[in-house]
């Protein structure tokens, strides 16, 4: 397969900044859509938009009753797709849930999201990756820096920057619980990260990203740039982020879990090929291939 | 040294919440003092007080200074009262600078912050322990929730809770760069902590406490009661609070680093005796005796 690699990364180069080579809004005409102008001007310029009380309170009931279930289902335990914290054993990702759960394989599908998806992608979308993140109370490790383009690229041969994350909260998100941070504008520029990825990577980086993480002297540029906006709200809110928003989380020390679903999509003109590394493909419940 | 042990903690009893012992505000006459009416019972009810633009920009610019000519110091970064990083040898902490600085040794005697200790404590007062908190940016570690207290209790052997932390922001306070967080009102009970203490558990305890942790079903209790306040603001502002008020602090991903000048004042009648671990005394650059 010789697609040309528009965004190379961890290919030996220095590390450093390139700019986006794709569209942030695909949508045509911005005035027809599931969004407001104001909403999708945002989401253009700081590649995301935060929209609280996106669901009722009796549907954010019915997530967290799954979501419970799941947790402590010894067969979801002790399946492959469930990732555990690295010092407690406590359960810190559960992937492929819009295939796993009815529950959220219902929301995965629920026409709300996958209209705002083809409106902002231009294009037919399926769900690249699923999961649920559960950020426990007290033990809670931080999600370093990065874009999830840049993995999905690298590790699952996505060519283009054509998809977007939506994550349900499922907690309250306080600004001392660990919220999601982005740093506005970053989704404009691409940052190359040093090394290569080693065979098998996902294995640990699922827990702990070492390879594909952006320097310091990158960030603190992205940073300078666009500051740091902490997405914190009520259960219920829907955080929508481009692919390549910069994004991270410190830990939780407090007694708040931290929980949310997040579902990729991806246009299927933007379908994923070998990855980009050289190395094999991710098992399938990380990247959808199908 | 038979002293009574009032506050026993790791004495191998299960954890839990016992009450305190001693005032809070030790001062008989509320009203004369350094402090306005309503700055005392806040600090009575929550067991700190935050006081912005405590400092001069002139000040905190000379403070800064000293505290970047420490950190590249190389015989104190060489010195056994300088603790680095687990992970990453950069500097977390540097003790004894009320001795070892020449700027510090008189920040520590600043009659407005000795005018407010020897009032809350209505004693003279002596530094019984002194440093520089550096949370660096990107991998800066969390400090574990911790009664300070606690420690001083069971490893320096401090009798009871009349003692005082003034902590200075170096650097600006956000919500997301890892800030102080604490329970108010959390200093009116004694957690009891679980095991025991090793011997020299000062050397790790440093980088990371392991011994002296409050339990989850504490901590949950004390928040509901309580909540949890970030101690957010520009640098120059001036932190107080109770030896035994709950505190801790999540990581710090951004880039922007959090550093603080840190001074316990302890009344001269709670001269701190035998440790009550029956361990050996830690260092004094750890724990003023003379």
């Amino acid at each position: 397969m010789n697609r040309p690699d528009l965004y190379p990364s961890r290919c030996g180069a220095a590390p450093g900044i390139t700019e986006r080579l794709d569209p942030v809004v695909y949508a045509r005409d911005w005035l027809r859509g599931p969004l407001n102008q104001s909403q999708v001007s945002a989401y253009d310029r700081d590649g995301f938009l935060l929209l609280e009380n996106f669901f009722s309170a009796a549907e954010i009931a019915e997530f967290v009753l799954e979501l419970e279930r799941l947790r402590h289902d010894p067969q979801v335990r002790a399946s492959e797709a469930t990732i555990t914290e690295r010092s407690s054993q406590a359960v810190r990702s559960i992937f492929r849930v819009h295939e796993d759960s009815p529950v959220f394989t219902t929301l995965a599908r629920d026409e709300r999201l996958i209209d705002i998806a083809r409106f902002l992608l231009d294009d037919e979308v399926y769900i690249h990756q699923s999961r649920l993140n559960y950020k426990p109370g007290f033990r809670g490790k931080e999600f370093y820096w990065h874009s999830d383009f840049e993995t999905w690229h690298v590790e699952d041969g996505m060519p283009r920057m054509r998809a977007l994350s939506m994550s349900i909260t499922l907690t309250d998100n306080h600004s001392c619980n660990g919220p999601l941070l982005l740093i506005p504008g970053s989704h404009r520029h691409f940052v190359i990260c040093a090394g290569e990825t080693p065979a098998q990577h996902f294995k640990s980086s699922l827990k702990k990203q070492e390879y594909g993480v952006p320097d310091d002297a990158s960030l603190t540029r992205l940073v300078e740039q666009g500051g740091i906006v902490e997405a914190t709200g009520k259960a219920g809110s829907l955080i929508i982020f481009d692919c390549n928003a910069m994004h991270g989380s410190n830990g939780n020390i407090t007694p708040f879990p931290r929980s949310n679903a997040f579902f990729v999509y991806n246009a299927v003109s933007n379908r994923v090929g070998n990855p980009f590394s050289g190395q094999a493909p991710r098992p399938g419940y990380i990247c959808t291939r199908e």
